[in-house]
């Protein structure tokens, strides 16, 4: 395979417009925003996710030689136009809201602004990177709020879609609160706590459960988590009061069993029940198999005995959200504000800003959507992150952006922490100077129109 | 960022079973199997997808020095472990069904035969890769399959989950009858045709929507593909009407025109008349805007007058469906057939092959699922592909499994070719061998427990 900038992972109209732009000069600055037009059903907030990626594919941009003559030998390209090309980078600047940060419909959680080439490059890699991570974060938070004080670690790297997927899952469920992954790559590069055990094919190639539970001990002494429903998940149970003392004496703990099929509560609860009698009080129930926030709710609500969770499938596709009604815009060109006025697609025009306030008790009570150079109180969400190309900061720490979003969770007003949609969803404040600035758009903008906001 | 294998894409419990099965000398040969256990609600076929990456990764498998390094750090594997997995490869033999195979629920897709260790290790990454391929390319079919003779387009690249899932979706969807994709480093990769028009943000950047076409058609005189709705439809398209001769002066051909919002069909009634009245019969039109299956079989069923369609983010994340109920089982060990009984996910147990039979049109008459030494009547779907760890052949061409595809989908049954769910779903028939062989091991197996097959 050839080597790979990255720089092609486009769609063919980004090179088109390009094309279009270099040949007729047109290289005013330009401002583009990332926003979400409107939260998907069963969100009633979201997480971002997703800026470190997107600032190291903004400072890496560049396309390699044998890209440039591939892209000569489709023959849809100027020879100019692609010599133009090679020293094509991203000079700009970015603005944006730090991982973790809560936000809500029409909040730009990035904003780009660079000369027009460049800024509208770069729409199809950012959205592809930031929808993702964003999705995922926000789905990972809600399996977060509904079992505090639980082991929730990511399990969906098999059903991510693909291996970025399941990498950037893993980062994202960690910054959203969870407390690890089982996804060996993640936990080499981006050091998140690494969780495992065994597979129901270890337990099916001994001929009896006590062998395999006995074998897995001996080769992994250190984290003994034993699988216990390949067969008969109870019987399973009393093997384990058997075998416990006899790894003890060997200086072998068993730290936990898992669960991955049946009815989760109702094993949960026996299991206890015969681990309890038989001394193992400390031995703890994990438990996995198509789980999500809504399973978790009704295990939790039923005081099911499981102290930790493995959530994968449903997590790592974000199933029944798996991806946003997001877009990245042009908001400016050459100073002056744009509008889009699609029927259904209308945009709040120009650069902007968001102001947050909180109330008394730490709860958020208003976020300000308003132009850039209109102070409103409260504090600015988005922040600079990107000047002339080059990042102003080395990279946050992920547990930083992890104890952030646990912050920012803990200011979530108390009606929006439900998994259901809330009655009263939190509604983002237009500011005055916004809402003229876009009447008087409405009056200058060829072919006026009536279309709603959504 | 280091230099990374792929090997460490994988969950922490390969490496922790790994190290049990190398403690323990268990390097007998295993059987495992990639099947789908149940199709998802609204899909009445699967079309598979993703050998190709498959055969690569089991081809490549390979620890570099710093990943075994790194290993080591985590303090989780025993130092001889590490050196044995220095000179890790797989070196076993695989059958799959080629790419673009119908197939159906309980059918292995594809079955490993290798040594334990080798066989249990490559479970996460085959099923990453599978899953997500089939899933798109099942659903890709669909849209095909209600909209013959049109123009379909993947578009689904930015909020595809991550890079590689853009990249393989464009692919799978070309295996499944699409005719190209915006993506190109698709194009690139594969050789998939490109297709791609301009932004709604190109129109907005000009003064006006004429200069705006002037401007891309001057720029790409070749594909002259217009955005008409960024303000008002119909009067874009008659602005188009106005501009086309005086490009035709210049020899410059007006393609096609393009639609992103709004009732798609009631644009597209109109903006042809207005096509049709100015005497721009050839020019076509192209719609695109959250469309899917549903909504294309809804446009064609209207007789709207759209030629081509660009499908994207409901594609990508194959929205109503996004994963599998797939799983990777042992079937057997050492000889000795294995079968897992867990609840609601019992398998069928053996190393297995599926025959196909046609009737006298050609449509599909029945699938048998048997174990792999029982000959039946009709074609068999498992097909070797990998012996001693190398590949029998060269890549097949894309083009090739895409043709596969389409003969395939003409011989699907009429019942299952409709988007909702089939009233007489496809019934895969077990043979009495296979039945006989599970009776069998229920009366041996430890724990014998009734439960269904699912």
């Amino acid at each position: 395979m050839n080597p790979d900038s990255g720089a092609l992972l486009t769609d063919l109209y980004e090179l088109t417009m390009l094309q279009g732009y270099w040949q007729h000069d047109m290289h005013e600055t330009a401002v583009f925003e990332f926003f979400v037009r409107k939260l998907p059903t069963h969100r009633n907030f979201l997480i971002s996710a997703g800026l470190e990626q997107a600032i190291c594919y903004l400072e890496d941009l560049a396309f390699l030689p044998g890209e440039i003559e591939w892209l000569e030998q489709t023959g849809r390209f100027q020879p100019q136009f692609l010599r133009w090309l090679r020293s094509f980078r991203f000079t700009g600047d970015v603005n944006a809201m730090p991982e973790g940060t809560l936000f809500f419909a029409n909040e730009p959680i990035l904003q780009v602004i660079a000369p027009l080439a460049e800024a509208q490059f770069v729409e199809t890699r950012l959205i592809n990177l930031l929808n993702f991570q964003t999705t995922i974060a926000s789905k990972a938070a809600r399996s977060v709020l509904v079992a505090p004080n639980r082991l929730l670690v990511d399990f969906g790297l098999r059903r991510a879609h693909g291996a970025e997927a399941g990498l950037m899952a893993a980062r994202a469920t960690f910054i959203a609160g969870f407390s690890g992954t089982s996804t060996v790559l993640a936990g080499q590069r981006f050091e998140i706590p690494m969780y495992g055990t065994m597979a129901h094919s270890f337990v099916q190639i001994y001929p009896d459960e006590v062998t395999a539970f006995t074998r897995f001990a001996e080769a992994n002494p250190g984290n003994v988590v034993l699988l216990i429903d390949t067969y008969d998940t109870e019987a399973a149970a009393e093997k384990v009061v058997g075998l416990a003392p006899k790894l003890k004496q060997r200086g072998i703990d068993v730290k936990a069993v898992r669960i991955d099929s049946g009815d989760l509560g109702s094993h949960a609860r026996k299991i206890r029940e015969i681990l309890d009698d038989g001394g193992l009080g400390d031995v703890q129930i994990f438990a996995s198999g198509n789980l999500d926030e809504y399973m978790l709710r009704e295990l939790i609500e039923a005081g099911a005995p499981i102290s930790g969770f493995g959530v994968g499938t449903r997590l790592d596709t974000s199933s029944d959200a798996p991806y946003l009604d997001c877009a990245y815009k042009l908001q400016e060109y050459g100073g002056r504000p744009c509008r889009k006025r699609s029927e259904g697609k209308t945009t709040w025009p120009g650069r902007k800003q968001i102001y947050r306030k909180f109330d008394k008790s730490g709860y958020i009570d208003s976020d300000v959507l308003t132009v850039g150079d209109d102070r409103q109180e409260g504090e600015p969400l988005l922040h600079p992150v990107l000047r002339g190309g080059k990042r102003l900061e080395g990279p946050v720490p992920l547990a930083a952006s992890r104890d952030r979003a646990t912050r920012q969770l803990t200011s979530l007003p108390e009606r929006l922490r439900a998994l259901d949609e809330a009655t009263k969803p939190f509604e983002v404040t237009i500011s005055g100077a916004l809402q003229l600035l876009a009447l008087d758009m409405d009056r200058h903008l060829p072919n006026p129109r009536s279309t709603g906001h959504d």
